[in-house]
């Protein structure tokens, strides 16, 4: 297909997809003459992952070219792929100085943790400071420390996240995981490693929405239950 | 206090003080002076409060100022707070045209897991939009319908949700829930509503970071198993 196409059918306009072009975000199409160059289905899945990580993940551009490099490596593993995006997902915060009594509590609190429900995570991963510093928030403003209740929020996502992760296997026979089965019987490429890759991307990064989505309606219900 | 050492105590920067005095999110001092007030543990906390949900939270300061308007609404009840908090955060996106099939197929998905869960819900909650896009956004790019999985996040969800609105409950004697009990032991005067106010707002809105990180860990972890 042609540009206009493309921008039709993703529902991207032309100037947006000129500017992934030029980022590197988006490979180039086909040059079929001096002005013209063909597009095909790659780039129109290409432009919709960039799209829902940027307006539903709120992906930083810079982020995004370092997610996309990693998708496109064929000799990226899925660990390296998924450690890629959790490092550009950040936090981009400042971490407090050392000495603060509520950044050492908090981070002291996170080691524990990790080494209560014996998960295997690098000490420099970011979402450990992301923790942190909200543990760090939580205690500075005189909330709890949640205790009991911190570690049944990990055990929640524990569960969860084993699900997740194993149906991205890519040897599985169309595991029922949630995203990597019927992805392949809706679209016939998307048996490659590429197409592979974009939906772990986009699982692992999207899920999150849905997850904070759901909590949000769950206390909804449960307020109007108590409260209501 | 005076404002330097309430910039000192908080670790705010004395024109950012200024600047929330002027927009009306920090309640001003009392005057002792023509240039001088003096400042108390309730101006220290509602600071910690702004910070958090700003950095942390990452909440725009145009919603901060409804939400911190309820925190201050003597006759405002939990349910209408936490309803506040929720419809300030947004989604803040464009809903897509009523005919994109990907939206429609979205959005029923939502009202059948509603249904479903037995939720109660208002129509308008921004909570089933942001869950509706990310289904969308998900759908248009090949990925999965959840399905079963879906279902099931929404159970993990509920789980704890109901945990901690019930610790919310004003009445309770300091129940086990993760904000209320041990804050009040923390700071004597956080039995006041105000300070459960501020605490069930940074309970709601840090909660879902924290749960984004564990979430990050324990796929960390469960691909460094599967894929490692």
């Amino acid at each position: 297909m042609l540009m206009g196409e493309l921008s039709r059918r993703s529902d991207v306009p032309v100037a947006t997809i000129k500017y992934y072009l030029r980022e590197g975000l988006l490979p180039a199409g086909v040059a079929t003459s001096a002005t013209r160059a063909e597009y095909g289905q790659a780039h129109l899945r290409r432009l919709q992952l960039i799209r829902a990580l940027v307006d539903i993940g709120e992906v930083p551009v810079a982020a995004l070219r370092k997610i996309l490099a990693v998708v496109d490596d064929q000799d990226a593993s899925v660990h390296q792929m998924l450690g890629t995006v959790e490092y550009q997902l950040g936090p981009r915060l400042a971490v407090p100085d050392g000495d603060d009594p509520d950044w050492q509590a908090a981070s002291q609190e996170v080691d524990d943790l990790i080494a209560d429900m014996g998960w295997t995570v690098t000490p420099f991963a970011p979402a450990r400071t992301l923790l942190a510093l909200t543990l760090a928030a939580l205690r500075r403003s005189g909330s709890a420390p949640p205790g009991a209740g911190l570690r049944a929020y990990a055990e929640a996502m524990a569960g969860l996240a084993a699900t997740e992760v194993a149906s991205l296997a890519p040897d599985r026979d169309s595991a029922p995981g949630p995203r990597a089965g019927p992805a392949s019987a809706r679209a016939p490429e998307t048996g490659s490693r590429v197409a592979l890759a974009e939906s772990a991307v986009l699982g692992m990064v999207l899920y999150e929405r849905v997850i904070v989505a759901l909590r949000r309606l769950a206390q909804e219900d449960a307020s109007a239950r108590l409260f209501g």
